[in-house]
């Protein structure tokens, strides 16, 4: 079960286009495609990084899991996101691992992409996301 | 100043060893080096994930500025690191646009690098790290 790309890297923000004119004043970089992502309560934007994106992550409400995080710990680094080819193989290699899932089973991610969270007990206190398709 | 790639993204571990032994066994990932960076009082290794690397980083000591992350925050998400071509031009630019500079000058980083880190103020509560050269 080998990720074959860090697909990306999520900061929760609190103001999704402030996040976006800091970032492309700062940095320079633009955003290559915006979505809300109604099952996971958050609008997301993907700025491109060379293989990578960096993730910026607003929540919909504050009763969300992206909302309770700001709400606890601020503005900042939320989880890393590796690539897969086949999700379901990955979640059940890391299940007989004697990972905790926060899902046994993937959801729908942006574009398409199907995502499942590995919860930070699992690896040093880091939440991973596994994706498979685009995101 | 427009960043080239998501370098990588570095995780605080407090046992090096034991954090490798688990991404290998979770994600069948294995460093592709480590290296004790003495000016940043930490011992790295570095995890190759396609185009981008995610850094395991140990403390040397607890008076360090890693040390002294693991006591507040515990392991977890530590800083994302952009690959820049001109160091001292990023560092110019952010400074004219504002950013609170932890390093007004490069410093050595792992494998010959420069590295500088902008303070977490900056943006998003999300500490960065400009990376000239490999690392």
């Amino acid at each position: 079960m080998l990720p074959y790309n860090l697909d990306h890297v999520a900061v929760a923000v609190a103001d999704l286009d402030s996040a976006i004119a800091d970032h492309r004043r700062l940095f320079g970089v633009e955003p290559l495609y915006r979505e809300v992502v109604e099952d996971q309560g958050v609008e997301e934007a993907m700025l491109p990084l060379g293989g990578s994106f960096v993730q910026l992550l607003a929540p919909l409400d504050p009763d969300t899991p992206v909302g309770r995080f700001l709400a606890k710990r601020g503005e900042g680094l939320h989880h890393i996101a590796y690539a897969v080819a086949d999700i379901e193989a990955a979640l059940s290699h890391l299940e007989a691992e004697g990972a905790v899932l926060v899902d046994e089973l993937p959801r729908p991610g942006g574009r398409g992409a199907r995502i499942a969270f590995v919860h930070p007990r699992t690896f040093s206190g880091t939440l991973i996301e596994l994706v498979e398709g685009e995101e």
